[in-house]
């Protein structure tokens, strides 16, 4: 996902150095309707030139389907965006609760020094749809500027 | 819920002691299909005669769609049965994911001498049925005997 990130020279270099930017668990739930799954996802800190590291972001396959966060360590943003480009950034932090209603695309950003750990539901049936994001990224981006979180547009957006 | 206890004298006084067993918080979410709803609830620490605090324990109306807890604080039981009757008792404790897939009843038991506190998730139009449980009870009860934790079948059932 090195090609999101603004600064293309440090995505570059961070590529070959590859560094562990996310990850996340999950228990065996069926991936269908009437189900939930959820996951236990951790962002590290850390920065690629002055973007904050982050998920790679996506809609869900059935866009009707609504997500929700519980915070339970560090500091981030939460960046969300409908079909029609209409853009929201929320504050996550440990024990808040952050909801992604139906239709929104929905990326995590690491704005602290710690790891940032939440846990996640979403149905059964939801699905991921990276290939909007992917192709034409997200169209607020946080970054730090004189040891501040900014949230710009996006300029390759 | 006074009569969902097998104690009875033990209910009724605790009735007109009115203790505090369980309270939750949400944030407004539309009760609809696409959409996820969550609560944080609380169980207080306490006994009915022998029998541990607990809530009072539903289906949900839309009888195929799941629920699911992420423990935050404290020891419990969480009781599950199916509308066959097949029964399953698992733990709650700190950190711990439990999972009540579509179509089973579930309540929730603080077993500790701490409020037992966890977040839950389920589906806008799950819906919640009380009826069943609230005239038949459910078909174990957890409670506390010389000391210890014990699950039973409910005599009442």
């Amino acid at each position: 996902m090195s090609d999101m990130y603004l600064d293309q020279v440090a995505a570059k270099k961070a590529l070959t150095e590859d560094p562990l930017i996310y990850e996340f668990s999950t228990v065996e739930v069926p991936e269908e309707d009437g189900h939930l799954l959820h996951c236990i996802s951790i962002i590290y800190p850390g920065k690629i030139g002055n973007e904050y590291f982050m998920t790679k972001g996506h809609f869900h396959e059935v866009e009707n389907t609504a997500e929700i966060y519980l915070t339970l360590k560090g500091k981030g943003k939460l960046v969300m965006q409908t079909p029609s480009g209409e853009c929201k950034v929320i504050e996550m932090k440990e024990g808040s609760v952050s909801y992604i209603p139906p239709y929104w695309a929905h990326r995590t950003v690491n704005i602290g020094d710690e790891p940032l750990l939440f846990f996640g539901v979403y149905r059964g049936d939801a699905g991921h749809n990276y290939g909007i994001i992917e192709k034409n990224g997200m169209k607020k981006i946080v970054q730090e500027k004189n040891n501040k979180v900014i949230i710009t547009d996006n300029p390759k957006y």
